[in-house]
């Protein structure tokens, strides 16, 4: 089963032109934003792959969607860069089942249309992308229950620990196919940063720093190619895929998980490392950006929130859990499963850190950077900045192992902060 | 994609009366076997899940082919245990792919029939299944080395280090949906003999034992777990799935792989610690079946052939690859890789003892016992033997960490053959 939706019949870029005239042929929508009405059309996407539209009826605001679509070519690279519209049947596939298992942690599908790789979505009132708040310095009380609970309901649901050993198979079937974005995520995440590639980012000071500490240390690099290996070769629950603070629509009281056409069938793990690295990322900025280290200290405290909240749950479900492919009853008693899954989730913390590592460099010297650190206008602060993410993300690579405890996750960042940063 | 074959139409079980028929209606096999001949059939098969007749031209039986067909039950367990027909769309598909990567190692099929989930095959002549012949104390000087090539020829080849993402992605999706002997694999492996279970195979003394020190050794279950998870998530390559001593047809000269049924994408140490522990299951019959040491010797010397072998041409081919999933030009070094590959060839060591381990109490305990044990008709020797056996998985599985080499798992299992075991 595949999405193969990349024949050109019935498929049209829309624009901000182009736009309301399809979405007046389409009643849901045409529901939401009101019969008739004027639109405001305003292009909002801060994604690397596709068109993001925020949709308003020009009279009266509250009534909007957003319009997201996939184009055959990577948005960020252009045209040169053919990518196949499957994707979108694949965000489509995950917002779908992400519906049913953590309704309010997603926005609503008023419509899909996989002929044109559109999905019609709930447009999120006062909720901006989590990353421009946390570059601002904004605390979200509840965004780090959020991340932690998202990923344990979906994680775990999607597990062998949760789904029977057929109903499994069926549901990786699905998503087995998203070939192509896998494949940006193995060369953009996993290889193009740790070598010379014309893709990368290129900031002199940066480069220098990288190309001696980076390209040329074994040992990091072996790191990172058996993360790829697991990335590549553990299917372990249905990820998100691309679970980062540019993913996420929040305001004080909600956050709402988006983006999910990345998602694919891989480790745990890799979906708790991103958002832990970037948050990482941010906190590093904030270096820079503010003057007090309050914020700092926020967000380190979320990385904390975020575990404990994702692991607490995790691990409820898995207790409260029903025969599945790899729980059986009679097979092991109650207190030898409790040592399992502590064996498993001290493992998975430390697997998690690893792929934090990946992301922090991959965010620093591929092509895709965070705004976070690329905005900030003088190249010899960000490249200060940059190399601090480097340093991070190789100690985080070697201490990895030697971690029992988010506290001692805690120590080690609290630890590298300790010396100058700027 | 899946082989959904499980319809009723067109189908029909084919017995020793109705074979004939059935051959003469397809061209291919009329060649093979002659125009007109008149045929001599025989129900052949050891295996578990299949039907298997031998087919010969009655005035030269120098004329015959093999007929496979699936039946929608178990075999082995009868008609009270259904089983889709899917299957064989599995094993056809595989040996396809085998025809091509190892010709020489697996047989020619002269027809296949999705509808009939029939495959008819290259009579192997003067070949019998190596467990008999291990039971019987015949030395194969070829076949170690055979299968160390089979398996590094098909695992490699199937793998991420030499597959691009995409086919490796669309090689993936044509086994994923083989669910149901995956299944069968995770209950009767790595679930039904470490518990009390009515499927269990019983021999009085050989339960006691297992009852104080199989299903009540708490590290050794967990154990069992961590590697049932690895079969179930770790998508490493193409799997035979059942490579055992009955999973081959040789002679002193060649040796066909057959079965391929359970195939699917699975952990690389699967294939090579389930053919390992079966060697091992040999063995130790051998304490009651040979007077000498001789024949035992051999079998352990073949272990450390297949392993030589299998290591010595995955890593060639893995050192002569170009550019993969997880080979990127420039990436690494030529050190770096030598590095990588030996530190992932001592982990895949580990994994297969592990799997190894977990192969010797399946077949001690569970329902599909071995014939190296299970036709010995003195219980109190029979158990014996058992016993022997789920000790040495025991040992297996506590020291595998420990193991560096072939050498040390050689003196591992020497040292434990060292202590009396009839």
């Amino acid at each position: 089963m595949s999405g193969a939706n990349n024949t050109t019949a019935d498929y049209r870029i829309l624009d901000r032109d182009s736009l309301p005239e399809y979405l007046a042929g389409i009643p849901a929508v045409v529901e939401v934003l009101g019969p008739g009405a004027d639109l405001n059309v305003r292009e909002i996407g801060d994604g690397n792959l596709n068109f993001v539209f925020h949709v308003s009826n020009a009279a009266d605001a509250s009534k909007a969607v957003i319009v997201k679509q996939a184009v055959p070519y990577l948005r960020l690279a252009g045209e040169d860069w053919p990518l196949g519209r499957d994707r979108m049947t694949y965000e489509i596939r995950a917002l779908s089942l992400y519906n049913q298992l953590v309704p309010g942690l997603v926005p609503k599908a008023y419509h899909t249309d996989e002929q044109m790789s559109t999905l019609i979505m709930e447009y999120l009132g006062d909720h901006i992308i989590l990353r421009l708040g946390m570059i601002d310095g904004i605390q979200y009380p509840k965004v780090a229950e959020h991340i932690g609970y998202f990923m344990a309901e979906t994680l775990f649901a999607t597990s062998a620990w949760s789904m029977g050993s057929t109903e499994r198979r069926q549901l990786m079937e699905q998503f087995t196919m998203n070939a192509e974005l896998c494949k940006l995520s193995e060369d953009f995440i996993f290889t193009f940063p740790y070598m010379e590639h014309g893709s990368n980012y290129s900031n002199p000071a940066t480069d220098v720093w990288a190309r001696e500490n980076i390209h040329t240390d074994s040992q990091y690099k072996l790191d990172v190619l058996a993360f790829k290996n697991l990335f590549v070769s553990k299917t372990e629950a249905l990820l998100h895929g691309d679970l980062h603070s540019g993913s996420m629509m929040v305001n004080q009281a909600d956050s709402y998980v988006i983006d999910m056409e990345f998602a694919f069938f891989g480790p745990i793990a890799f979906d708790v490392g991103k958002i832990i690295g970037n948050f990482l990322l941010c906190c590093t900025s904030h270096y820079y950006r503010s003057g007090g280290t309050e914020y700092r200290q926020w967000l380190l405290q979320q990385i904390e929130v975020i575990w404990n909240t994702f692991g607490s749950h995790f691990v409820e479900r898995w207790t409260q859990a029903g025969e599945s492919t790899l729980l059986t009853n009679g097979f092991l008693s109650n207190d030898e499963q409790a040592q399992y899954r502590q064996t498993y989730m001290h493992t998975l913390l430390q697997d998690a850190v690893g792929f934090a590592a990946c992301s922090m460099t991959r965010r620093t010297l591929g092509i895709a950077g965070v705004a976070d650190i690329r905005d900030i206008e003088d190249a010899d602060i960000r490249s200060k900045l940059e190399i601090a993410n480097l340093k991070l993300s190789k100690r985080l690579m070697t201490g990895r192992k030697s971690l029992n405890s988010i506290d001692d996750l805690l120590a080690l960042i609290k630890n590298f902060y300790s010396s100058p940063i700027l």
